[in-house]
């Protein structure tokens, strides 16, 4: 009854060393790693080379495996790699969360074509079940919003600026060394990350595909020291928060900071942590919390997927098959037409030009700092997602 | 593909209303309940007379029905009535946690036999979906423990206490009058409500079925503004927390006042608020949140329930199966051979008499009130579940 699973797995940095770790030690189904390919021949690895191969056929020339677990980095490379091993009819397990949300309408069209599954838990949240439960546990219309602290990195940062007082960039800094930021942080930062499993839990909560470039992010990266303590003045914090929500027949979704009060509970969420709030007309909200990233996290979301492999499992994609047969109970329509409150941080009149303020609600000048509380037009926001803007956004 | 459902419904209590509303609400399946069974004829009630019966005959002795909705509050007469429900070959959903405690292995075997679905997701911390998860996604046998703040009347009345600086009796009046404790609220202060559910959990987290007097319950009944103070000044707060976890091949449960400390997520669970947290080797912890109780929450737990069953959906079992066919990796023995610390506060010393302690580790003597912290056998705390009982007794 349960499946027999052979993995070729691409990859074997953290999380796919995690991975390696939690099967050894798993003995509640079997799944035998065949081979695993990496890029580097001569990278010292705790385990024997023989386990490795270094060109995609070790893994992509077999005939014995009937699963692949893709977990490198370069989302074109895994996108190339996950084609191959469904048009092979292999199921693919994945945490890869651009890979998806670039491709996603053309992965689940092949996944169906091929009958074969794809599944993702690792890409979003970590080790927190996000979307099995959207997917089997939320699974009817009352769903009202879903939104999540799900960069971990960027919570950290904004963790340590108001514990330590300390100035953004030496933040991020101490953050690199520690391994919680990548070298160039901006992925993580300026919101994209979040972004992407933004896409990823849109459809499994809503059943809507959007494409990334749909979405507006941004990020903390103009955070200063000024705006973590005008929070702290007003007893809030500064969290970036990726949502998702009805709005009547409309459905809205964005990546920004957020002034929270001590009564939302991502106030409480700290340092690489991640937290995804759902909420229903019926069930209230309900808060899942753990850890999104790391070795562990990841390699045990990793596995819960490779497990629920054996037993056959496979998203069932109900509220999107919905929407695609056109029989969803209420159309819901994605809509970037409407007007945000938000505080802006700025330098200079001319960096707001481009905003289509509607309102100023305050206003605060002194020589070394300016905002405003403004109403503005929420598409005008999309022209500054560019590293050259200066602005810090927060919702108010 | 998907199974039209034809509900009988027992009982239109709190939750009943809810799910009733909420599904009128739902169109993302369809469910007709063809007829609710309540006792009382002459309450008036928000809906037509026409859809309600008084006698069981009226949803049991229909031949058009597929699933009974079960939400009743005595559980014996809710065993006869699901029993029945099974032997006709129907699906069952019931939030009944005392029915499933204490029938849990007849009604196990009767869902077998008569190849029907027997879901409950709405027993165990209200819209929290803990079951689901541990039966679909923490499926491995890594995890280690499942511990969780599961009764809102206990959590209710120890915040309360804790915020107003009042005392015990004074909450319970108040929670009673507004809803949030019974008339006779032992069940709940005492612990059992959450034994009941804590014998739910471990079947689904760890595969073990247990009878519920296998299980030490100690309640919040004997609490004290002494003792909320005492935590308030190691900054802790007491918490009734209801736990199981592995301990080497062993399992240990039991439903207990804990002090816990600011690191301790339960910490911050207020009011009627219940948390579940899911520890795994490899996943770190997992902590769920939510309303355990109430009209609404409950109600759409039943409703995911009963969404469930329109797509064929049964718990599997899976831990309970491989343990029973002898084939569970580390056959895990439910142990109440060990010494736990725990503080005891007591009036005198004949009350400390029955208890079998191996070590007074602190002693606070007053002449109004006295305890102490000690190392006791866990079998002599059974002895305290009792009315008569006057000692309060927490985990530190």
């Amino acid at each position: 009854m349960n499946k027999h699973l052979n993995l070729g797995l691409f990859g074997f940095g953290c999380v796919g060393q995690g991975l390696y770790d939690v099967l050894q030690q798993s003995q509640s189904f079997t799944a035998d790693i065949k081979k695993i390919v990496v890029k580097h021949r001569n990278k010292p690895r705790k385990i024997d080379i023989s386990h490795f191969a270094f060109e995609k056929e070790g893994v992509l020339g077999r005939d014995d495996l009937n699963v692949v677990v893709e977990l490198i980095d370069n989302s074109e490379e895994a996108l190339a790699l996950v084609t191959e091993a469904m048009n092979k009819k292999w199921d693919v397990v994945t945490a890869n969360k651009k890979l998806i949300a670039e491709n996603f309408e053309f992965l689940y069209k092949l996944a169906q074509e091929k009958d074969v599954a794809l599944l993702y838990e690792g890409a979003v949240a970590g080790g927190i079940p996000i979307l099995r439960n959207l997917e089997e546990y939320y699974d009817n219309e009352l769903l009202s919003r879903v939104s999540g602290i799900i960069n971990g990195s960027s919570n950290y940062i904004l963790t340590k600026m108001e514990k330590e007082k300390a100035e953004y960039t030496a933040v991020v800094k101490q953050a690199q060394e520690l391994g919680f930021a990548e070298i160039d942080p901006w992925l993580d930062v300026a919101g994209y990350d979040a972004k992407f499993k933004l896409v990823i839990l849109v459809v499994h909560a809503f059943g809507i595909i959007l494409k990334p470039e749909q979405i507006l992010n941004l990020g903390i990266n103009n955070v200063t020291d000024f705006d973590i303590r005008y929070a702290a003045e007003k007893e809030k914090r500064v969290k970036l928060i990726a949502t998702a929500f009805k709005d009547g027949d409309k459905l809205k979704a964005y990546v920004l900071p957020h002034l929270v009060t001590k009564e939302n509970p991502f106030y409480f969420i700290y340092n690489e942590n991640n937290a995804v709030e759902v909420e229903g007309a019926f069930s209230d909200k309900q808060l899942f919390t753990g850890k999104g990233a790391g070795s562990y996290p990841t390699g045990s979301a990793v596995l819960s997927d490779i497990s629920a492999l054996s037993y056959h499992y496979r998203y069932e994609f109900k509220k999107l098959q919905k929407n695609l047969n056109g029989n969803g109970s209420r159309k819901l329509q994605f809509d970037t037409n409407f007007d945000l409150t938000v505080y802006i941080r700025y330098n200079n009149e001319a960096e707001l030009k481009t905003l289509d303020i509607k309102e100023t609600i305050e206003q605060y000048l002194s020589p070394k700092t300016k905002y405003i509380i403004a109403r503005v037009g929420f598409e005008s926001l999309f022209k500054l997602m560019d590293r050259e803007n200066k602005l810090f956004v927060c919702v108010v």
